[in-house]
């Protein structure tokens, strides 16, 4: 379930109607993590973040293994909803992530991970300079796209978009092949749960790395969605809006292709050009 | 300094040139906090937020009052950039504010605060029932603001916007009184940013609660936006773009008037619709 229905007043040149709108769902959701100790098995909620219902097992896979908590999906035992729905919503806002046994989380590390965040985008770094990803090497070539294979993905993420959202209120993410075919879209309020979402499936796919894919995102390139699609492997992001200065710098240092604004046969081309081929 | 300039290659059908194009600067900011214990002066780092440079102090004092780590301007004693420039920008990214003697933090509750906490948008809530905020009463009338004050609002924060931003890539926002008329216009790659940077300027002015403004962000609404709004007592939000439902519930909850889609002279009021007259 994405969005609701809701009483709203319309504005248009003065004239006013009572119409029911659709509204995107954005509830919290908290990401419990379960994993064995010297002294038993260890619960910890790890996280809370704001996000669209709907593929929540996938968003709690790609969030940790993002975040660098997992290390790939044979470290996860079980995914499974916690607790009662939501009164009001009736929602399940909790997921439970089971560790396998042998699975070891350092507490004060994540403790240090988590307690100096704040909002977006930097989600457990400890410091300023553990923001770039430790080691990773830079990308190799892997998916090369072809002008019009890259200029046709847009118009794929929207129409695949717009079955579902009818709210003008999310993002969408999805990976792509090198002929502009498109994977499963993921749509959230946050797009960094898109991208979390569309990683996780791969994760729970044994999909990862994705070398031979690129990763589509409806809105703007930040630090972040470079750095989570550089986690998963992907040497090539597309973002139909604006990147930050952090994300290119960050694709440059990688060797990822950025691509950003994608409008129509219009982009622009940050870093590593030679996975685009004519 | 919010954008720098980027060797970059622009394709426009088929057709590619080198040229030079801003980007949107995203660097982050550390925020420390020191106060007194039984046992001395503390300090810690409680949040590294991404950002665009610029009115640092105001979105570090914004985010400590949005995030109810301190109740008000008197709890502030000092604010300023801590230590060298970061290699490479050149820029300060530590940002360090020391509270009053008399200040408390339950540190404790700090921790629990960031504990759990991921990215966007919650940053702070040790639980899921502790999303609403707390003790907070209904807003009362504050703000009225005519159709067509309200609806020249988007095309003023698009014109004061567009003398500093050329890179596609900031967001905005500014409180607006029933005229019509702007505040200072604050931009970050962050709209919580902008929003906290806003609030922050009144904070450190000692013009909060603020509810003879209504507060305009470029973008989405999200709940994180009405709760920062709600905490500076702001009556009034209007976004460019869509609000989520728990933006809606929580409007309706405290009687915020929610405005969204506003465009030109069209726009939606999801909550509160008296504080609009004509």
């Amino acid at each position: 379930m994405r969005s609701l229905s809701m009483e709203i007043a319309k504005v248009a040149a003065g004239e006013q109607r009572q119409v029911a709108d659709m509204v995107a769902i954005e509830e919290p959701l908290e990401i419990r993590l379960a994993w064995s100790t010297p002294k038993g098995r260890a619960t910890r909620s790890i996280s809370i973040t704001m996000r669209t219902p709907g593929n929540d097992n996938e968003l709690a896979a790609g969030f940790l293994f993002t975040e660098g908590i997992i290390k790939g999906r044979c470290d996860i035992d079980a995914i499974e909803t916690c607790g009662p729905p939501a009164p009001g919503s009736g929602l399940h806002n909790v997921v439970r992530v089971e560790l396998q046994q042998d699975v070891s989380v350092d507490l004060g590390r994540l403790q240090r991970h988590f307690y100096t965040t704040s909002s977006c985008g930097v989600c457990g770094k400890a410091s300023l300079d553990a923001l770039r990803v430790a080691g990773h090497e830079p990308l190799a070539t892997g998916v090369t796209v072809s002008t019009s294979a890259l200029t046709s993905i847009p118009d794929k993420l929207r129409a695949s978009q717009g079955t579902f959202d009818a709210t003008g209120g999310l993002h969408a993410a999805a990976t792509f092949n090198s002929e502009g075919q498109l994977g499963p879209v993921m749509e959230d309020v946050g797009r960094h749960n898109a991208v979390d979402k569309v990683i996780g499936r791969m994760l729970l796919d044994d999909m990862l790395p994705a070398s031979n894919s690129g990763m589509m995102v409806s809105g703007r390139a930040s630090f972040e969605l470079v750095q989570k699609s550089l986690v998963a492997g992907i040497p090539l992001l597309a973002a139909v809006s604006a990147p930050s200065s952090l994300a290119v710098s960050l694709a440059r240092e990688f060797n990822m292709t950025l691509v950003g604004f994608l409008r129509g046969s219009t982009y622009n081309v940050y870093s590593a050009p030679e996975r685009l081929v004519s």
